[in-house]
């Protein structure tokens, strides 16, 4: 059917659904969109006599089910109106008038509009086809198998609607279970493309209706030879609430460009007095050693830290690029207005006070003006924002100064704070630190399309509680991942954490399972905790892309190789099987009792020239992609020997161009935290006491570089 | 049947099939044995005449499935021999007639034995019971669900066989998918008991049997009324092979408290010259601060480092309890025979060299001569050992001093100064470290024993890559997990892992599914990485036991709050439901747009008097159990300031008697690392920069406190 004459006549159906005050859809309804939409249901016709009904029976082939059709007869069965299996033309004639003339004798005035001839399902895999508006997402298609066992264990994967045949296809290995639908025990492998076309099908249904709430097949039945929807649902909702404000991607990045790299700033509530917001942001700025214009604003003041002081934003000489508010939120409303007139186009709310304490009103208030003027709200309700490479630090916190490749931002302020702590401790290289607060404007697709494009940032990390527009994050995360790593922390992952988000934001948290499918498929390396975001977002930065999944581990402990090799596993590495020809060059340098194949174990009491040889070996070999080192402790190669040749080794590649991911476990005495300082600030990712974590980071690299389209094959 | 009748027919049968060299057993001779062990399986009679064929059926009930019964008849059903679901005497009949009739038709010359009637099962689940011969564990029952999904998904319990019915009972829960069990989508739930005395009864059956290596019961079709085993599959092995030598309980904790505790240690191999390892032993035993005697063994120096030298151990005046090896690996037997017969209990041996390098041999001998002579052998290929109550630093590494509640062991050495090192930075109080190495004798379990008993000890860590003898150190563990709790890293978890374990060992590491298993129902903490093993040795000794399961989070910083309730959920814990009077109570503290209810977000400007009204409150009400800890660092109440009113408060309680595990993240900069350092000093464990580590550590006491039975209910 063509797709305007399936729309107009989907339309058509819906809109009397509607007129008649319903929400579900009945079977009939259902039928007749599954016919439009062309997903693949039993066949069914009315035969109003037996040549009809041999002819219906013979077109579907195999068996049928055969119904009388009386509006006069409710109970089909007891009236012995039912025949099932029934098949071969003499057969069907017998049943036609068998079924005609049981409801005769049952109901002797019943009006009879003929036999339903229905097609027999053969049996097959029960698989479950359906759709649901998330809402942060949106229309997102859901696949799983059907039966107990998966209501059980909620072995269900998403995606965002509409998909493609490929997508759709996708899907089908998304599941845990997938290897059934490949088929086990010697049962058939199902039709896997008539599966994909049905969630593709009912993925463009949803699509062209917004106001279809949720769509099920369930049970569809998978064979080898197609797919069949025994039973469609359909529910209807209301339709999507009108959006915000849409600024184009060059109005993101022109307002982001000048908020990120600013010429002139006014500081809104700037004050004189230690202690107070607009004192710490003043100082702040010009401690962190901002170069361009710094403006204070306070009606009280002419002067504030020795800078002349401005009574309204109106009055700054010349074009400001960012006003950061350190003033009451009962105030923000009035300047905000002054801000949009000065065409000031970004403003800084580090104010609380708003949707987060219930005053959504005055939140709503600030958001319209906002929209007006066409001025970006950072916040409210934030910490503020870093901007290192400009020596930028917008914040009532302290100033941090070590420049790098990471952009960093929390939705929190206690987070953004554990980001500047671990930062600063582990003098990690940051390119930005932005707090996002209550997200009345930008939001994390804001951000991600300016940091894509910096090149300054080498990755971006986000701590999120929950998203504004989940489709927009998702196509700025799909913009962004070929070019860096998008890493996301999603807070309220659990049904418990979920609720305190919802007391937290007021924010409602979607359904972890979708947001966990959807990120993923948008290329997003997802961080299981706030620690692991911290250290991939310090290490991603520093190790370069490995160019294959060849993973080698060379240890001096072999107890740290077994640790390290579950830690390969567990992150969805693959250990390289070593081609006799390489396994014969590490031999050369191990003792003989020392295991060669992977973890190549050099043994513990070896020199540094064995750790060198080998380590020389895994980055000259082109078949080896990544290193994983195990290191220990002992007199004869002493901590800072291991890590100045491996640092040294490394460089000495990286001049010659060969550049690998490689991370290293020191297990030691605690002279082994200087060398893995030493070792991570020469970009050689090292950790003492874990084995985990060195192969965890390598592990993002590696879901990165997948997602990138990088390593080919798997996406 | 009487368990010695039983025995006994079991025992013919067996030894009939060995001595027909095979190995697997047909069908009825499984049903022989499942007769003979009360493994119900479906009625089966064979039926001479039709009078009988008409008991037999009336017998089972139901509908019965009937064959012909001739040993000239091979394919049954070409013969028309077979009739399915036969019902009702005059059918059951007319049946016999039939088949008979149909055999001679087939083949006049058949000779006719009768015809077997056989109870037709009603369907039901399927379920699969069985047994295998674990290489560490032995005789292992395992149980899942049958069909194709749990093959895909693995979801399969296992325990120690025998099993009693609770045991049994329990695995009916410990499988993902045991609400199936319970019954489903208006589905019956199945007859646990019948179930549980399917698993207990093979269970008995290879415990009275080591010879055989598998049991198979696939399917067993569980109903609402019992549960039978539609087919039985017995494999036979090997025996046993002889095991190591055996010492009581006693012997152990008498030879291990002159190791841990001993007056006089002999160094053999001492040295004077630095960088041998018999220089560093002795060095470390002197500036360790043994308080014992300490005699150089050396037949080449009448003086070493100051102290009086012995040419051989057998010279040293009075007893000696532990002797430590500093001398290459072929020295090692002869100084052990003399070690022997000085009676020392103990030796402790360093030197690499043995089955690590593939002298399995030497290491062989010197087992032998450890056995002969009663000298419980330490090692070999170890770091040595340290138990720090006594000074005693018997090992090559660097002294370590801090004394405390936890006793460490590690198989590799290079794991051991892991270690040492993490508890070095972290000043973890430490009652004593142990390399295991290559376990020639001396095991987790033999640790286990001692340390159970030793009330330094508060909790015990091990890292392990196998077990000699997996039932033994369960034994060990569950004498001690009533008392404090035991952590297990168990290396090679993963097959990769597992691999590298094989290849640095020459131990096979056992199925890591049996290990996870009966590690759980030994009451072990399982630690997933090194990382975490190290942290909850750092952190359990310091936590008090839980009373209840009621955990509430007080948080200043709701982006923590909805990160620390996700580390909640993760862990196994409950957030408390807030009762009203509760929560009014905790609202009186915080300001009207903070969230009461858990977590109890205080909101982030609060000044110290909040924070410590609240974990008064915490504290306060009996019904709390334990506290979870938000910090976010603020001008107001600065990292230090929180540090000190927790710590003090929680000293406050404690001195009252009151005493609840308390657990902080800490969000800020930098100095909230000197406050967590402060904090944890005093008992409040907590970490910067992570959400998930002191939820974590506070899971794992849980886990134990619910193992030691101390949470009642759960188990």
């Amino acid at each position: 059917m063509a797709a305007r004459d399936r729309v107009a006549r989907v339309r058509a159906l819906l809109d009397g659904v509607r007129r008649q005050g319903r929400a579900a859809l009945t079977a009939p309804e259902g039928r007749l969109i599954a016919d439009a939409y062309g997903i693949a249901v039993p066949g069914e016709e009315l035969a109003r006599d037996e040549d009809e009904a041999v002819a219906h029976a013979e077109r579907f082939g195999g068996p049928v089910v055969m119904k009388i059709v009386s509006p006069d007869i409710l109970h089909k069965t007891d009236a012995g109106g039912v025949l099932v299996g029934v098949e071969g033309e003499a057969d069907v004639r017998a049943a036609f008038r068998t079924i005609t003339g049981n409801a005769r004798a049952y109901d002797e005035r019943a009006r009879i509009h003929g036999v339903q001839v229905q097609e027999l399902v053969p049996p097959g895999q029960e698989v479950i086809v359906g759709a649901v508006t998330d809402p942060t997402f949106g229309k997102v298609v859901a696949f799983g198998l059907g039966g107990v066992l998966v209501e059980v264990l909620k072995d269900v994967t998403f995606r965002l609607a509409p998909v493609d045949t490929d997508e759709a296809l996708s899907m089908l290995d998304s599941i845990r279970s997938a290897q059934v639908l490949r088929g086990v025990r010697g049962g058939p492998a199902v039709d896997r493309t008539a599966v994909a076309e049905q969630i593709r099908r009912v993925s463009e249904l949803v699509t062209d209706f917004p106001e279809i709430a949720e769509v099920d097949l369930n049970p569809v039945i998978a064979g080898p030879d197609g797919a069949v929807a025994a039973d469609i649902r359909v529910i209807l909702g209301a339709n999507a609430p009108a959006g915000r404000r849409r600024y184009t991607r060059d109005e993101i990045l022109a307002s982001m460009d000048r908020l990120m790299r600013p010429r002139s700033i006014a500081v809104i509530g700037a004050s004189d007095v230690p202690g107070k917001i607009g004192h710490a942001v003043l100082r702040n700025l010009v401690d962190g050693g901002f170069a361009g214009e710094i403006h204070p604003v306070n009606p009280k003041a002419d002067d504030i830290q020795g800078r002349k002081a401005y009574a309204s934003v109106m009055d700054i000489p010349g074009e400001v690029d960012v006003a950061v508010f350190a003033v009451p939120a009962r105030a923000v409303a009035r300047v905000l207005e002054e801000v949009g007139r000065k065409n000031i186009p970004n403003a800084v709310l580090i104010p609380s006070g708003f949707a987060e304490t219930g005053e959504q009103g005055l939140q709503d208030e600030i958001t319209a003006i906002g929209e007006r003027y066409g001025v970006r709200l950072l916040g409210p309700n934030i910490y503020g924002y870093y901007s290192t490479w400009q020596d930028v630090c917008a914040t009532f916190c302290t100033p941090y100064d070590v420049k790098g490749g990471v952009a960093l931002s929390s939705q929190s302020g206690g987070i953004g704070m554990a980001v500047l702590g671990f930062a600063r401790t582990t003098n990690t290289g940051v390119s930005a630190i932005v707090g996002l607060g209550n997200k009345a404007d930008l939001d994390e697709d804001d951000l991600l399309t300016w940091f894509g494009e910096d090149p300054r940032t080498r990755c971006v990390a986000m701590h999120l509680e929950d998203l504004k527009d989940g489709r927009a994050f998702v196509e700025a995360a799909r913009a962004t991942v070929p070019k860096k790593p998008v890493v996301v922390l999603k807070a309220g992952r659990t049904a418990a954490g979920a609720r305190a988000a919802g007391s937290h934001t007021g924010a409602l948290a979607g359904d972890d399972a979708v947001y966990d499918d959807v990120l993923r498929q948008a290329g997003v390396i997802r961080a299981p905790g706030l620690n692991d975001m911290l250290e991939y977002a310090r290490a991603l930065p520093v190790l370069p892309a490995p160019r294959g999944d060849n993973v080698v581990i060379i240890t001096g402990a072999g107890g740290s190789g077994v640790l390290l090799s579950d830690a390969v596993t567990d992150n969805g590495l693959s250990l390289m099987e070593i081609p006799p020809d390489l396994d014969a060059a590490f031999r050369e340098f191990i003792p003989p009792f020392g295991a060669a194949g992977n973890p190549v174990d050099i043994t513990g009491g070896e020199p540094p020239s064995t750790y060198e040889a080998t380590i020389r070996l895994g980055l000259e070999d082109p078949r080896v992609h990544a290193l994983v080192l195990g290191y220990w402790h002992t007199i004869v190669t002493p901590p800072m020997v291991f890590a100045e040749l491996t640092a040294r080794v490394v460089a000495e590649f990286r001049e010659r161009g060969v550049e690998k991911p490689v991370v290293a476990s020191l297990a030691g005495d605690v002279e082994v935290e200087e060398a893995c300082r030493y070792l991570y600030e020469r970009g050689v990712v090292a950790y003492p006491y874990t084995t985990e974590m060195p192969v965890a980071v390598l592990g993002a690299k590696y879901r990165w570089a997948r997602a990138a389209g990088l390593l080919g094959g798997r996406s």
